[in-house]
């Protein structure tokens, strides 16, 4: 027998996507942020399609914050709908929860979930209910995109920048329950045209740049002293160094993404008017197919292993 | 403290739909089979969106042929879509699992749901893995539907007549596990408007009557010996009638639906000669606000009290 540790979460799911027939309405399957799937009768519009959980004993304890727990759930979707720039429309959420639960609990996380929805234009419209040993909710919503507009995490291209908004690493000191999903920032980039690419950064940098370069084609090349690095991930007392806490922590939720070198000055300039969020250019796509450089302040190459969070593995 | 348990679900649900703001483009929120949602930019459709899910010692256990989980999840989402009368179109996964779990049995199982799935048209688009303590699924499933056309639990009026599909009860012996979702009838009934009011039977037909006709305007009178008592309700010796199982068992996934009297003859010849599964006229929606009344087969009146399966309830 083999386990389901021992075959890890990617190797999963790409068994399972061997198991789907195709589908011409299916312009984006497994494997991306979103799904994206255009309808025949609607010449203007697809809908982007995502879904995540947030379950006890994985992403949150008995002892979590009532308010963090919804909050999460919802904004975890709004970051997948943001990376493809899609306008947030409907979602449905699914709870199982022992009978013995708080009722009130379950109720301030509900009331969480729908205000953080709300604020993003997000209409809670259904779900389910069951009885199971732990909370768990399962979160499913629809985003709207011009037709053909959507980003995606393939089309990076040698010499494109590299950027990521706000901070990272060190979220699990508490961002991972407040953090803001940059949905106004996804559908400027998608609306505007700039990027070439686009992720959310949810197992950690090291690892979503691997998902957002086309790693049989290309490489990255990170100037390691360009990552904004979060006051959290500075105070972590752990032995490792704030920037590989930037790198490698997980659950930021921040959008990285890549825009072709002759627009980044005006990219830049551009969005420095738009937003206060910062955003910070990191690197550059590069032709070396599979490899990931870090280059240090005094132009030195670091070899800095990790794999970033992968479900299942321990 | 008040637990999920004393509140029961009914109430939960009722507590969390207060939470959600109106939006114009949600034409039927949650309380029905599926939430029908309305694009502005499409003129021709709107959408039909429902979730379920299916958890170890909730719904099936350790024990429990994969094949017949996967189909299950499938098939519990297929009905709902029944329900509305709308096409299936695609589809997200949600995988919670214990890193311990054998990968050949989550892949038997996520493969029985993509052919379910594939057989009736739907496409399963992504979702999301994660671990947890015990193997739970989550479906969300879109369908489509010519716009104003959806057919809801609500619309029935006095002297429309009550049919439903198949046959009821003992479903959990085993058919709840390999169950036809109506998706063709569900279809059919919608594209040629012969219901006012329809709902697929998964809380058990007296309770699901109660969910059907609105009890704060109609009544309902079935007539007992019209019920079609499956052969399962009827090998069950546990000291309750076979009638009482068709009426309470639940998980039947059979389609329950009203037609306006004028229609009712000509509706069942177009029946008769369109599907081979039988449909049986059981009842008539009374003017009694609130009212189940069974009639035996000598005319008499009869008291059956049960109220369903509610979750969290014990």
């Amino acid at each position: 027998m083999t386990t389901l540790a021992e075959l890890g979460e990617r190797e999963i799911i790409e068994q399972f996507r061997r198991l789907l027939p195709a589908d011409s309405s299916v312009i984006v399957g497994p494997g991306d942020d979103c799904a994206i799937v255009r309808p025949a009768t609607d010449n203007n519009f697809e809908w982007a399609l995502t879904s995540d959980a947030v379950i006890e004993n994985t992403h949150f304890t008995a002892e979590t914050d009532a308010v963090g727990i919804g909050h999460k759930l919802a904004a975890r979707c709004l970051s997948d709908l943001a990376a493809a720039g899609a306008e947030p429309m409907w979602a449905l959420i699914n709870i199982s929860a022992p009978p013995s639960m708080d009722a009130d609990r379950l109720k301030a996380v509900y009331r969480a979930t729908a205000d953080t929805a709300a604020k993003y234009g997000l209409s809670i419209v259904g779900g389910d209910t069951s009885s199971s040993n732990a909370l768990a909710l399962h979160m499913f919503a629809v985003g709207r995109l011009p037709r053909g507009s959507a980003m995606l995490r393939s089309g990076a291209s040698p010499n494109d920048v590299v950027y990521v908004t706000g901070e990272l690493g060190g979220s699990l000191a508490g961002r991972h329950l407040v953090f803001v999903p940059r949905v106004r920032e996804g559908i400027w980039l998608r609306s505007q045209a700039w990027t070439s690419s686009a992720i959310d950064v949810s197992d950690g940098l090291e690892c979503d740049l691997r998902n957002l370069i086309d790693v049989n084609r290309n490489g990255v090349r990170i100037e390691l002293g360009s990552i904004p690095v979060s006051a959290s991930a500075r105070s972590c007392e752990n032995g490792r160094s704030a920037t590989e806490h930037a790198l490698c922590d997980g659950e930021d939720y921040e959008l990285l993404f890549t825009v072709p070198e002759e627009k980044a000055d005006k990219f830049e300039k551009a969005w420095r008017s738009a937003f206060e969020v910062k955003v910070s250019r990191i690197g550059t796509v590069t032709g070396q197919a599979g490899s990931i450089d870090y280059v240090d302040t005094d132009g030195s190459i670091v070899n800095i292993r990790n794999k970033g969070y992968e479900h299942f593995r321990s």
